[in-house]
């Protein structure tokens, strides 16, 4: 693990993100040594920070990625990089004393194994309890306060792989940890993520090769009753590409759905979308 | 500062308390060296740690804080003890992998210094535009997801010593750091902490006292429109005690408020309260 360029692992606790999950963060896959998608999660990083009035040098940033990708020992052909930005240190309580220095974090981690070819094969998901937080002014970025994700997962039980979640008004929103497409009248939907919800690099990258297919396809508001109405369901995160849903369980019965032809499609953009 | 018993003053960069906000935290005031009501913040603390699922083992907790108390120099004869719990190190991205362990961080903190006296003099607030989030599964714990109270705390300007903030409904919630109070129609209200917003231990001490004194009190949603009629308005925290808001800034204009006679009396509740 690197810190401001450095080999080290541990912050100061008086971190801010420690301290109030002031920061944003980036999780990244690392296909055969090669971060995919790069710009795109260095982008929405530089977005992040931006809603939060984070100073973050990005050339810098970058200068320490490639040297750090360069020198650490990767370690399978698929791992994880994780980018951690903090506001770093200072402050009176939540007020932050001017520019402080930012903390650059970059760690690597192993890509979870599974026994399972959830791509192919799909995946059972749980409807989760806890709801998403709403707040319009920092839907859609990836930044540190991750209790709502935290909470909500926890609630998986052995048999599912992934959780949905939904909003107070009981809109569907996201997974746990991905992003939430869905066939409604044979058109690919996927929730708006304008009030909670973080919208997710590979989503905004299929929603992009949607328009260029001439795909149909809908960013909407979608209830818990159209959820259970779709023809088929997906999930999609940079880590794990799409899986496809194939089984839905409800407090009162397990909804089971089809691999259909716009899932196997979008899998299909994504291999062009994950070469680029 | 202390973790888990022992001088030092870095954590993991693989704590999740510094990856998602995935713990809980309490300020508490040194006066004249002793923690002002210890047990209520020891107990919302706890609380906290059970709606997060954190095993937090208090006994230990409380032994560790006496003998820092004990050893470590307190800075002044007012300071800042800052005890945050986080959820330790460990699982798969969100989901925790069983029972971690829980992290136990002490920290001391000089007190700010002011020219003014506030609670004498009373406070100018100002309106911030940032909303707090709205999830009822977490309003009113103190958990490390504090990006709001950050985000607001930066629109302050200069002059003014507090913001207001309110939810997407525009009902005011809270301040940047603090409690609200306000007297409607002869009666002390305050904001339903509901769907959002921190349940501060002054808060709480203060309803108490409202009622044991037979104060007309009352806790429930409040308008925008209705806090600009109010006819007294105050804010409360542990580390400030209860200040008078003397004038609102507002787009448009300043509206000045009188000290009046509940809020006289609530600070001399509060005499009381910060006594036991």
């Amino acid at each position: 693990m690197w810190i401001n360029g450095r080999t080290k692992d541990t912050i100061s606790a008086l971190d801010r993100g420690l301290l109030y999950g002031d920061g944003a963060f980036e999780t990244i896959l690392l296909k055969q040594h090669r971060p995919v998608l790069l710009l795109p999660h260095l982008q929405r990083l530089q977005k992040t920070c931006l809603r939060l009035q984070i100073d973050c040098p990005l050339p810098l940033l970058r200068q320490e990625l490639e040297a750090f990708l360069a020198v650490e020992p990767v370690p399978a052909e698929n791992a994880i990089l994780k980018i951690i930005v903090t506001r770093g240190e200072g402050g009176r309580g939540y007020r932050p004393a001017g520019t402080l220095a930012c903390q650059r974090i970059l760690q690597l981690h192993p890509f979870p194994e599974t026994r399972h070819d959830h791509a192919r094969e799909g995946i059972t998901v749980q409807l989760c309890q806890h709801p998403v937080s709403s707040n319009y002014r920092l839907a859609g970025f990836k930044h540190l306060n991750r209790l709502d994700q935290v909470l909500a997962s926890m609630e998986l039980r052995e048999e599912v792989t992934e959780g949905l979640m939904f909003d107070e008004n009981d809109l569907v929103i996201e997974g746990t940890r991905s992003n939430l497409f869905m066939v409604l009248a044979n058109t690919v939907c996927t929730p708006l993520l304008n009030k909670s919800g973080v919208a997710g690099i590979l989503r905004d990258a299929l929603l992009a090769a949607f328009q260029h297919e001439g795909v149909r396809h809908h960013i909407r508001s979608i209830s818990r009753q159209e959820l259970f109405q779709a023809s088929e369901i997906f999930i999609c995160n940079s880590l794990i590409g799409i899986w496809p849903v194939t089984g839905l369980i409800t407090e009162s019965e397990m909804i089971r759905f089809d691999i259909g032809p716009h899932t196997r499609h979008a899998q299909q953009l994504l291999q062009a979308i994950m070469a680029t």
